[in-house]
């Protein structure tokens, strides 16, 4: 299996693991992620499967119950594998991921001390933690929370409302930014608030018209109280981040991309499926030059999504982000362009490839194609109205290059 | 208003009288667009509203009761009008038009005579008929269906399922193309079925992704009975037509170009409200590169929607299509792409300018984003498979011109 | 010939007589065209033949031995035959045009009057007058010219260079754009300085990669001395124009737009006639899925540069651009972009479809690829780097369309 | 430095020793491309400075005095790198390249063994060969070619004429596709004809548009004779070669693409250099919208060129040719059309953001512009109207991927 003909392949033994755990729930994800589109409700089931098969620990080390995946490359692998069976359920577990995936390199920098990060990755380990990420507020730029905490009788009382909060349905915990009221000014601040506090309330109302089962609804605030050191500070509020931020984008916004790649995989194959007679049954004709060309075009956007996210996480595995923020950036950021539209390329010529039979409700190709638009908006950084602006900025900010 | 920077504008008086119809509906027909598409039910109220008002006897001349419309031009420019409130109904409605206009074409061709075809126009004008084009069948080309007329005792007897027979809930009668069995072979048929003829039966089973409130469902025939001279011959079964059928299909291609340009034309002007805050609430951060040039490549999308459908109508008016079969095939498919690209673009772009939101569903650009996509297998000829093919060989095979 | 499938056709008497001229010297410009591009030089029999065949007065009132051309379309039309045989003599003929017009409307304004306007048209009628339009400056915007008049004596003293001065070796006046020194500071100015003065040099250095016979060549002024009465003065130096400025730029800009599309018309022809057998030999091959497809979108292409021109020009004639300047520059900003991008596309299409051989020296296509792409840069308004902003907005600041 | 946003790496220790004489000698190669570029003349010198420095000894074995380089992604690497340089000598020299590794490869299947691959290896790493690949001729198919081989006497005689033959006029040998008349009928056979021997003559008639350094004239065998072992047979005249022959393709074709990437590589330095006042003076105007997004697309081109070449060269070392053709072929060919197109955007975009200036004769981009158009001519396979058709077959008779 050459890297451009083929799914992407992990590069790491627990990387290889997980990924045998996905095949195995392939099936199953795939029959929920029909129906949970079809109903619009959240894939609970699937979560609830993936969580006992141990994927939720993925990313947690092994000496804490979990698979103790490093490798940038193979979350991107995960995730690809898991979007190409159901998008909804990859674009959910994947926030989990990505912030365990912080938590165990926290921890792991202070060796032997029972930092709240190493607390929350046992946590993981043994089960007993679900993380949602809740950051996106209507209105509201990521460095511009208006979720407040104000000092309150010696700790913290949090109000506010978060949307696009995807996962929360199953959400032990909430991992939330906010504005934190201090004498030195309002400042950025994190806190992991558990739902089982007074005051905390989910809203299962998404209703997108993609990722669907990704139960990306409503968590309010009202009055959470929180002890004094519940809130880690982030720098001030309102002040937009700087290239220092750019590691911890670049480790989130990376190995995401394997949505998009992981839905085009999904079309690709079911496509190339029914047009050989080996899948759904559908248009076969194959002879025509409009069909040839577009089977063409096909393949070459499936490439060009493979090769470039494969080189973009080859790359940040190579190169610690920390020490290579910009260049990494610079690279997440149009990769993250090209994957995206060639993705985007490969769903509407399979639709046109299969015929109008997949416009029908029911047909898988219908529930990718609005899942990768989705996805689009979906993504926790760069988007769509900011990845020009920041393209070119770093583009004429970085050396020339002369070797 | 240049015709580059404003929705299309009829040229005829009777154009003008049917767009103020359209204009007089815009609102109703908009709200009940987002309740069909939400309920996936057919636009039932709709097509009753233009009926009362007239506007489905807009082909049927005058002295029918009718508008008397002959301008392809202004049939393309009132589909637009309706297909931008609502392109469900827009579909539906058009495919009668179109047929009423062939029917009024074909009986003035014998002035004074009481044909078949002036009973029909005349019938459209008295509110009494309500045409269902049934020509789609799963699996068969349009010179091979395989829906039978047998010859019984004098009459015949036709059996046989059509699909994606867009009005066919609200229609009294289904024009249907068959395979009629003669003594010399079979042969490609023609036949107008009474809805309340034994027999027939309606399937409102349309469940796709986009314009679901055409009612494109089912008709089945199960053994209707026909008299004799119900059957019109159009040539042998499984005969691919030749350039003879080019000037039908441009005048039932051309205007139904409508749609998709009426589509974008929706997606634009909201888009632009949006952003300019005079429209539904939403994103309005417009100083951004990526937002000004993707508004940029918005504008020149639509221009070229515009722009192209224009040149195609003006010209289907002024060369009689009977004439010049070729020419304005070979313009009408290129046209074709050119316009339905153009839409897919304006409303990609119009979503990405109006941020996540307008992924909710609800919102408009999600329908339009879906129908958009429907209506490019709603086509009733050159499908996506085959416009390569017909286009590359009309270019080869027409005059090189040298003036 | 429908508008879609032919070259554009004139829609005045004068228009036609003008195309009829175009298309007798036709063989003699397209020789002249290809000796021109091999050795690089300024092709001025070819300028001289069309001065002589009064292609050169075509703007100039039939009173003064012209055309009377006043359609803006028709200029367009003649633009894009002329390109269409040879690109260099279009772009260097058609700023003498779109000069020679503004002067016949200026002229118009005052009836009867002996104005200096009224002189120049009248001298272009008799054969006396060629006009160089000599704006561009390195480095400098149209807004802050560094050619300078410097008030002398009761007169004036220019100094200065100009580039990309198309035409200027034929040409016996240089319509000058400048910074002119007032008591009330620095004005744009306007002057019309005669080839034969004292300290006018042109020096014929034009060696682009393409349109190489265009003679854009540089025209120095060293102390050319001028009466008082010889400056027009514009506007503040430094201050941008505003919404006022759009009426001149529209009707210098839409018509412009002919090169493109006839550099295009004569790709498509060419290519179409080696694949029918019936023009230059070269790579027949029309069967593969490949070519198929390429010649479709040959055929997309060139249907977008039609129809977008086509609408542009039919607009700027029905609508006075004195009224309708933003919704015009709106149309003509999207509008360039439209052809110009269908124009580049036709163009290398045309030479994969040809093969190889079209990217040998001599081979016409090779002169046109490389002409379409020096025609983006020869546009008098709305350079690359300006469109997106301009047209954003455009279309943010005009009224929504609600009808 | 990461993969995507640095020029290609080396992976192997004689690639970085090639890559550093290539970086010896950039500064030279760069200054006669120039030149040769605008004399239209064969890039002799440059030639001979690499042959003196080793590198057309690159593929050699080290035992024979060569580099030793076996890297399929190293060669492609190198041939980046001279074609960021030149891409003139990176084409001519690259077939010389390509089949100095392909004897490589043969002599090393027999070790020890004094085969003629074996001579011919050693003849490169003595500086006694530099090997022409005359493979196209006019009309004619790499199946079908029409230079004849007759028994004469015991040997052969060979007629023929060759074209496009790249390092034709620094050519000591000619690697020969021929028809070999033999008693079962014709077949295709291979030959090395010295160029000393009576009957071979070159003609240094190239005069393309692009890669005009390339020396791509004709060779001409009239009566040439030869020994009896001197024809290797390849199989039947006429047959068209099937997978079998994939290995060798793809050996061949997937390092060529660092032609088009070396190009782009070439544009997007040279740009960004401009921009940032580092490098030709030009255009520093950056801060249009226009400009912006015009960058960051000319950012995600390149990022799709390094990525997916980058990804097919691995894939090549990573999985033997000769057993895994069919995938191998199908990542080259859409990888080929993925670098191809997003070359030339980039050196589209480059000349853009440049400004006219970069029309001009005598600018590097000007070249570059006209280069990567006629590298698209030169691929030994894939040419432009079969890579669809080809690619379709592949991608329905591949197995579909399943994990």
């Amino acid at each position: 299996m050459t890297s451009l003909t083929a799914h992407p392949q992990p590069v790491t033994e627990s990387g290889r693991r997980l990924c045998a755990i996905v095949a195995g729930l392939d099936g199953y994800l795939a029959d929920q992620a029909a129906q949970n589109d079809r109903a619009g409700s959240f894939a609970a089931p699937s979560v609830r499967r993936l969580e006992e098969a141990g994927l939720l620990a993925a990313c947690v080390p092994a000496e804490d119950g979990g698979s103790g995946l490093q490798s940038v490359h193979d979350l991107g692998v995960v995730t690809a594998r898991l979007a190409s069976a159901d998008a909804s359920v990859a674009t959910a577990v994947y926030m989990h991921l990505a912030l365990s995936a912080h938590f165990a390199r926290t921890a792991a920098a202070t060796p032997g001390q029972d930092t709240p990060h190493r607390r929350w990755t046992r946590a993981i380990g043994e089960h007993r933690m679900i993380v949602c990420s809740t950051v996106t507020e209507p209105g509201a730029s990521a460095w511009t929370p208006t979720t407040t905490a104000v000092p309150d009788g010696g700790g913290w009382t949090v109000t506010g409302q978060k949307v696009m909060a995807s996962l929360s349905p199953a959400a032990t915990h909430f991992y939330t930014r906010l504005r934190a009221e201090t004498p030195e000014g309002p400042m950025i601040g994190s806190v992991m608030i558990p739902r089982d506090l007074a005051g905390v309330a989910v809203h299962d109302t998404w209703d997108g018209l993609g990722l669907r089962g990704s139960g990306s609804g409503t968590v309010l605030f009202d009055g959470v109280r929180l002890p004094a050191d519940a809130v880690s500070f982030r720098g001030r509020w309102g002040e937009r981040p700087g290239p220092g931020a750019y590691a911890g984008k670049v480790r989130v916004a990376a190995p995401l991309l394997g949505v998009p790649l992981g839905i085009a995989e999904a079309a690709h194959r079911a496509t190339l499926a029914t047009l050989t007679g080996s899948g759904t049954p559908g248009r076969r004709r194959t002879g025509s030059a409009g069909t040839t060309a577009a089977l063409a075009e096909m393949e070459s956007a499936i490439v060009s999504a493979r090769g470039v996210l494969r080189s973009l996480l080859v790359d940040v595995d190579a190169h610690d982000p920390d020490t290579h923020g910009p260049a990494l950036m610079r690279a997440c950021i149009a990769a993250g362009m090209v994957v995206e539209r060639a993705a985007l390329q490969v769903v509407d010529l399979a639709m046109q490839l299969s015929g109008g039979g997949s416009y029908r409700a029911g047909h898988p190709l219908g529930r990718l194609a609005r899942d990768v638009r989705a996805a689009m908006f979906m993504r926790p950084h760069a988007p769509a109205e900011e990845w020009a602006d920041a393209l070119a900025e770093l583009a004429l900010t970085a050396p020339v290059v002369n070797s």
